[in-house]
């Protein structure tokens, strides 16, 4: 039976957890404070992969757990991975009760740990705070449950959601707050998918500044650059090129000089083809699943973006939106084609928020299960 | 000197103010805090044009008030209207000492009723919380200095900008709560003008629904309702002659068939025609000036909206956000003809707060002054 007091302790290991926000992919961040007669004895959490489990973390802040309460966000690992597994960790320290806040959501596993806990006489209890804890790992859950990614697009419009002229001239309608702001979203993404032209015209680096994300060198990882580029058209004398995380080429057919090229600068080509020509949005996201991705982030135009949506393969949204008005010939945010009120797509709109004399607009879609 | 003890009078007063906010116009709206020895000895509020001024009706609920210090969100009237001066009352009450947030916005009678004040030897203190008093009355202030009323157009649209599919289709795209705010929008407004095409397409009423609105029936004023309708195509058998407010159509031209038609319907019609022979934005906008409206709500499509934008007479903005994608095919916010970014038009989001599921965004624009 969970008292109010036993979430006071969960909301704390949910807490811990969400400082491994940018660095815990491709683990999921949990959080662990021990607890006993109602006093904290330690509080641990997984900071990254290779390193300890949350509930490892607390156990070693401590001489004595015995006879105490364990509050974790997640179900304490049963596998013998990087690390030992936290249930006979638990286990091992005399630990008398665990409560977990959700099953583990690799369905492999799941439930595994509870059941090593019970059979050592531990009492179980899921569920203290289930939704707050899953909100910990969306990413990490989908792949779990599906073996794809989560997907998010970032965009930045005016207030009548345009995001550039009709001549294509945009630069900045968002300011320096929302930049940084992106920076933080980049930061906490396991791969960036961009389209060629954005490369092309923009020079993007698609890297993340630490500076510029207010993070400590060792908090700010580069992720996987993933450049959707159907003819291999990149050039390799690009910002993208200039330091960062590894690239990705995903084109639709193998042109062996512009690949070797491209290969010569660093990056790594793959041929991901659809039936129609183009790139296969679908086999990109399976790959990154493949690769451990968590959370994949999406900046690129309105046809990439609108790709993603039309296929419905994306699952959230992030808008910045400028104080400003472009008129009806500027540029769309999705290039998005629908006829009929029947197939608008529905969202919904999680928090919109300043930032700086922008607002930030959070959505999650309706997205068909694939 | 004020003191903190000052500003809390002085808050309480023009939250006092705010109750008139449906029923003052087009007076201000007004209230006053009568304190003595730092006790409350009274609170008054202006109702509706008419009856007492804030001043008056805190008086009114005390025996002696002499000694008293009294808290005004505005200055002090100094004329004998439909009510006795504010000032005059103050003075033979015995009261020493008046604190006035903000100075009568109209030039014309600025300062006197500080002056008959302070030549009755009472100390008045000038400009407290002169802001937060602002902003009860953004556009009665801007028709006392300018003639003109304040103007906010009310749009709704989806998360992309879009009004409506290509075709037209587009009801019901905010939820009802959404629809109930805009009949408190309504309900604080002097006039609503539309466009003939929505009163023609969407046979609108443009009344104000108490039971929707949640105000009691005598807190709930019909708003004049203003029908830009160059060629008097406006239908005598719609729902905007059955009830409500009394109806203003401004044509580009006399037909007097149709007018008469109109007349007999219960309108009435005036010509205000510009240059390029269409109905006068400006024109209109001034005879609601001098027809004492403070604050006018244009409802209307993206065309009307668009060309009140673009001829820069639009103050402020209020647009409804469902949570949803139309695409790139649907219909404009604003029908803005801009090409390049310098025509962009900037403003400030003031807020942007969740209704139901939708969200609505209250901007002011940076308008030239006319």
């Amino acid at each position: 039976m969970s008292t109010a007091l036993d979430a006071r302790w969960m909301a704390r290991a949910i807490q811990l957890a969400e400082r491994g926000h940018f660095t815990t992919s491709p683990n999921p961040k949990v959080g662990c404070v021990l607890v006993r007669n109602d006093e904290l004895l330690a509080e641990g959490w997984h900071i990254r992969a290779g390193e300890g489990h949350a509930e490892v973390n607390a156990l070693a802040q401590v001489d004595d757990a015995s006879g105490a309460t364990a509050y974790v966000s997640l179900e304490p690992c049963s596998h013998h991975g990087k690390t030992g597994p936290c249930a006979e960790a638990l286990i091992m320290a005399g630990v008398k009760r665990v409560v977990v806040a959700m099953e583990d959501p690799n369905p492999q596993v799941s439930g595994r740990g509870v059941q090593l806990l019970r059979d050592a006489g531990i009492v179980v209890e899921i569920g203290l705070q289930q939704s707050e804890a899953e909100k910990l790992n969306p990413g990490f859950i989908k792949r779990m449950k599906t073996g794809l990614p989560r997907t998010r697009a970032k965009l930045a419009m005016s207030v009548d959601g345009r995001t550039a002229m009709a001549s294509g001239e945009s630069q900045w309608i968002t300011g320096a707050e929302a930049r940084r702001d992106v920076q933080r979203l980049r930061a906490a993404s396991c791969a960036i998918v961009s389209g060629v032209d954005t490369v092309i015209y923009d020079d993007a680096a698609l890297t993340v500044r630490p500076e510029q994300a207010e993070l400590a060198e060792d908090q700010c990882r580069q992720p996987l650059r993933v450049i959707l580029d159907s003819k291999l058209r990149t050039p390799v004398k690009g910002k993208l090129f200039q330091g960062g995380g590894p690239v990705l080429i995903v084109a639709a057919a193998d042109m062996p000089e512009a690949r070797e090229a491209l290969e010569q600068a660093g990056a790594e080509v793959m041929i991901l083809a659809g039936e129609d020509g183009r790139v296969d949005l679908a086999a990109v996201l399976k790959e990154l699943g493949r690769r451990q991705c968590n959370e994949v982030l999406v900046e690129s135009g309105a046809t990439l973006a609108g790709a993603f949506l039309q296929a419905e393969l994306l699952d959230a949204l992030t808008v910045y939106m400028a104080p400003t008005l472009l008129g009806r010939k500027a540029r769309p945010l999705f290039e998005l084609p629908l006829d009929d009120m029947n197939s608008q797509r529905r969202l919904h709109i999680d928090d919109i928020r300043a930032v700086g004399n922008d607002w930030r607009l959070d959505a999650t879609l309706h997205t068909v299960a694939h």
